[in-house]
């Protein structure tokens, strides 16, 4: 197991609302304004690159990637999902799972370009409010195994 | 088998210089502005999510993501390595498989973001030099079983 590395976010920090803590990952839930559906699968180990991983690991990794996305899928309807594992600016193994939706600011961008048009509080609303039961549904899927 | 979709860009054409043609799935080079080593795999058939694909079949595509994602790491020993999946503006899965440098447009910001600085034509040259051999090695490893 990977030391902790002092000054890195992702091992100080859950770096987001906590939904799922397993022994290998966690899943948070991104506070990123305007997008209300916006998960992180991070690995507990301080790794850079998704290939530093054994393969099994980046297989279970992803198998936790597939259980985020599913979920938001059945429970969101989504216009599309998002994954993506960047870390450029935080070289700690961490995938995003981002539900999109054809009135996000930014769609059919990434999350990352520039806004298109402005935010939709009460449809990000309608959506908040129905992660709660989305994030029962994900920790029950995630308990089925050993993440 | 899926059938292609008329109008798809992925299902009409390779999407970019072709380097490995599997059953299920191939690797092109992308020709992005700025980005001399920017591969994709894409995948075979028009499925618009990961998830649409069976588990078996998720595991064989990340394998040859893992793939570019290693050769990149081998040959050019990038800042860092981005993926994602995104789609949102053509719903036909593709990862995008990107080494990135520090002296990059973007770097830090993901390659989708506002530009940082000017681009560097001579180390974006030394990069594409690097590709033929780079790409010989992933064609070699991609042959190793059954893509």
């Amino acid at each position: 197991m990977a030391l902790p590395v002092a000054g890195c976010p992702l091992c100080d920090e859950a770096g987001g609302r906590l939904v799922f803590q397993g022994a290998k990952l966690r899943v948070i839930h991104a506070a990123e304004t305007g997008f209300p559906a916006f998960y992180r699968v991070v690995w507990s180990d301080h790794v850079a690159e998704w290939s530093d991983l054994a393969p099994e690991d980046r297989a279970l990794c992803m198998e936790a990637v597939a259980v985020v996305e599913q979920c938001l899928r059945d429970a969101l309807s989504p216009a599309k999902i998002n994954q993506a594992a960047l870390g450029n600016m935080v070289p700690h193994l961490h995938w995003h799972v981002i539900a999109r939706f054809d009135w996000d600011s930014r769609f059919p961008s990434p999350v990352w370009a520039a806004a298109q048009r402005p935010a939709d509080p009460p449809r990000e609303q309608a959506v908040a409010r129905q992660l709660p039961a989305l994030e029962r549904e994900m920790i029950r899927h995630l308990a089925t195994r050993s993440f």
